[in-house]
């Protein structure tokens, strides 16, 4: 098992979990009684630093496990935890502004790309050496 | 292969596409014409049983995997049974009314917060005995 | 590791990618700026068809990945590869019209159904035979 990558998957995980956990708190915080999601720009900004993380998840998670199977089990989990990094930057940017969530989108995108892309070569490497 | 595990993978994807099939019943029912998600409330919630089903998957299911493979199949897989009655009791409370969607809520939470520490734990061990 | 199934994987991360860069394109082209996602039904269509393929996300991969491992590599990645037709389809019809997006809709089902259907076989002949 890619012990490392276990690892911050967990993180991830953890970090996402508590962005959803916000949510809740900016429905208390902003009177946005559940199932509403729209009607307050401050808890759509919260709501929206959840849903596109949730929207990334089926993206990161398969190309981070790919990247470490097919790979490198510490490198996967090095670029998952700029994925981190980059997506605590995007929180905190978008809980500013809309336009301030730019800079962590940009880092978790391209750790993705990253992660994507290294699965791809070590699984096409993998058929030509089968 | 944890076989339990993907047992109960199975009967959760089929839950979540079942909650998935009811939005599309309460699209017909309720008057709500996609791509729209929003307008009528009894739809809203029947929608958002969905979407917070959505939101917990990529959670819940890592966690079970990582708790499966580094402590115990079955009991992953019991844990994962618990979340299913959860979800279950958060779609019947939910359909009901938006406030008794909470006591499912905190049952399938609690299953997930096991699950992942449980992989937390089997993480670290693993990576202590390598 | 089942490589074709893998290949696939990659293969619908990217179009799922893709969908979501719609998304953003689409903000631009007809004007809703985040954290807003309603408002205008062009936009609201291009963005229903990521999220409706998100929805599918957790259904679809897991259940394509149990195949692979307990059936068979390659037909899991064949019906794998009709899903991802599908779910262009999908893209294509909705994109011009709501109802136009069932066709799509319909194939990338049914392509999951399969594919879970094979994972439970899988499984319940596996624990027979444990």
């Amino acid at each position: 098992m890619p012990h490392f990558t276990a690892l911050v998957t967990l993180l991830a995980l953890f970090l996402y979990f508590w962005f959803g956990f916000q949510v809740g708190q900016a429905r208390v915080k902003f009177g946005v009684k559940a199932p509403a999601t729209t009607g307050n720009p401050d808890f759509e900004r919260v709501f929206r630093i959840q849903m596109n993380t949730l929207e990334w998840m089926p993206i990161f998670l398969p190309a981070m496990w790919l990247a470490a199977v097919y790979v490198s089990d510490i490198g996967a989990a090095l670029i998952g935890g700029v994925w981190i990094a980059g997506r605590v930057l995007f929180m905190r940017g978008y809980t500013e502004a809309a336009e301030k969530r730019e800079p962590g989108f940009f880092v978790q995108a391209t750790a993705t790309g990253v992660l994507w892309l290294a699965g791809l070569i070590g699984v096409l490497m993998s058929m030509l050496h089968a």
